[in-house]
């Protein structure tokens, strides 16, 4: 890709507010996102692509000639690539709730005139898609070709399929899940107590003053150990030391996998809200596909679909493991819906999805080329 | 076990202090103690019990007819138990370096007057088998038929086994590594920061005012989550909600594994001090057999044993998985010791070994009466 622009669109201005699922209202709200391709006549060459936790619009390019890192995806979407922008108009929007552009806690409430803060509502991830949605059909999209993500972005993905089930033709849940279990669950959880134990949290009434760096930091390093593997850790890290050659015997930063933790959780500050954190997680640990529209049943859930499904799981992702993927292709199947299901082997742990891999590559490529075929959309 | 009795032995009075591994040295130092049974008369019948992180020497038994709650092996040690108080003389210390009884931060430096706190010097798992071999040896003990411990006691066990090879008969490392994985580093870092990050902690210096209580909860909580497994986590809490029936939006412990969790830390800050939970720590994580005896190798670790070994994993423990015991396993075998090794299947996670489980119930019994039958202890 080459450049791309940031783009906003505000929406629902008072008193026309957005439902939430919580049953508060929210607004005005406003959607950043960015485009890659070109839309074509009947706007049938449509792609959304959907962040995770802590990504962003900026899914692929440079904001400018000197920008020193593309998009946080742009090994799989530009010209040529997995989700080619030769052929189809590609577009990632910054999830509700966040800090990126996207209204989030960080945002000015217009009836105060201050941030929102802790008087952010609770937002789910139906809220995000229906916050795409008002975005999808502002752009007057009528159906998307494909849905596509990982992670939190994949309960995205599913969460269009189930709720819009005549706009999405074909879906890529990616490192994903349909509910959260315990464990992850139990890591988020202990992520927020970090940040809310930071004195600077405030309650949430940080901004102006000085912010819960210490609770965020260690809530990323929690997040980061979930996103690798004991594998990968060991491969990268094992007990190597940092910067040393004998044992100190002092706190601090002496094994290299220390050190790296330290360094993430440092650059994470920089650019995340910790209240965006906190509500974003709250939404992923709500997230229940079978709950919110199955009766408790995930065959149930997925009956009102009607979307191609490829399903990818990765061999080391422990946070959300294969066998939580084969629930909903099983779930799926029971629907007698077009599923390939592919668990890839792979060593990274649940950070699989964001590295590049011609294997993941050459399926995304193979899988919209059947979907627009089948579709008669191109 | 009926009524026991906490007993104390302090040793290496000032100037003598015990030397460090670290090159510091400590003094006078105290090992909290506990036994059960009654010491034979060629004292052959001895076991040494090593706890793990957060243990303590009260093992088995009540301290008063009153007590709600036993030691914390009682199901293991006891009359007609795995380890039977009615043939064998079984000892318990308290680690060097823990709040339990034994010399710790929180322990009053004579030399100031005041609780060592950050000055207390780094201690490993060597120093506090040395602290433990100077008990032994206080008592006249001269051979131990065996020693048995789990997690940080299992490595203990193997240090004991490396340290004093003479000393040892028998030994059982349950659900322990020869070395922390990145992994398990990176989960103790973070707990660490967690703990070091909280105000009141204060570089150390908090005894007699606010204790970093939040911190210490954190941690633990971190702790809480790799001592158990995905499976077990989805078995007790699932989606489970506390005391509600639907989702109440709002921050807080909504899901029961929350609950749990913090239930979990605040029972933690009752009972323990976050500075040895930091040396402890850190103590595990500097551990590595191969580094300190092998140069670099576990097959040059173990050639200067001379203990049989039961080495036990469990089958979903992901802190020290089977793997690792396999590892060491493999290296003991190498060097023609004599060596069973069983993976118990359990879906408990590491915490397994702590669990009443009649599988290593008769493990133990059967290996601890072949060790004492073969060495004519008995």
């Amino acid at each position: 890709m080459g450049l791309v622009e940031k783009q906003r669109f505000t929406f629902a201005q008072a008193p026309n507010k957005l439902a939430l699922e919580s049953g508060a209202t929210l607004g005005p709200v406003t959607i950043a996102y960015e485009t890659c391709g070109t839309l074509n006549k009947d706007k049938s060459n449509v792609i959304l692509v959907l962040h995770a936790l802590s990504g962003d619009a900026h899914m692929a390019g440079f904001y400018t000639p000197e920008d020193a890192k593309p998009g946080w995806w742009d090994t799989m979407v530009g010209p040529g690539k997995g989700i080619d922008t030769d052929i189809y108009f590609v577009v990632c929007t910054n999830i509700l709730g966040s800090c990126m552009g996207s209204t989030g806690p960080a945002s000015i409430n217009l009836e105060t005139g201050k941030e929102y803060a802790a008087a952010f509502p609770m937002i789910t991830i139906t809220d995000m898609v229906n916050g795409q949605k008002a975005l999808v059909d502002h752009l007057g999209i009528k159906k998307l070709l494909a849905v596509i993500g990982g992670s939190v972005g994949g309960m995205q993905v599913l969460e269009w399929c189930v709720r819009y089930p005549a706009m999405v033709t074909a879906a890529l849940p990616l490192a994903t899940t349909c509910r959260h279990s315990a464990l992850a669950i139990a890591f988020n959880e202990v992520a927020r107590q970090s940040i809310m134990a930071d004195p600077n949290w405030n309650q949430g009434d940080y901004y102006g003053g000085k912010k819960p760096d210490m609770g965020l930091a260690i809530a990323r390093m929690i997040g980061h150990i979930t996103y690798l593997s004991d594998e990968s850790m060991r491969l990268k890290f094992g007990r190597k030391l940092q910067n040393k050659s004998a044992l100190s015997f002092e706190f601090g930063a002496e094994f290299q996998v220390e050190s790296y933790l330290q360094y993430q959780g440092q650059k994470f500050i920089e650019r995340f809200d910790a209240n965006s954190f906190l509500y974003i997680t709250k939404a992923a640990d709500y997230f229940d596909l079978a709950r919110e529209y199955g009766q408790g049943s995930l065959v149930n859930a997925f009956a009102r679909c009607k979307a191609k499904f490829l399903v990818v799981s990765y061999s080391s992702d422990w946070l959300y493991p294969t066998y939580q993927s084969k629930e909903m292709v099983k779930a799926m199947k029971k629907n007698n819906l077009d599923v390939s299901f592919c668990e890839i082997d792979a060593q990274w742990g649940h950070d699989a999805f964001l590295l590049p891999d011609p294997r993941l590559d050459n399926l995304v490529t193979g899988f919209l080329r059947r979907a627009a075929h089948e579709s008669s959309a191109l």
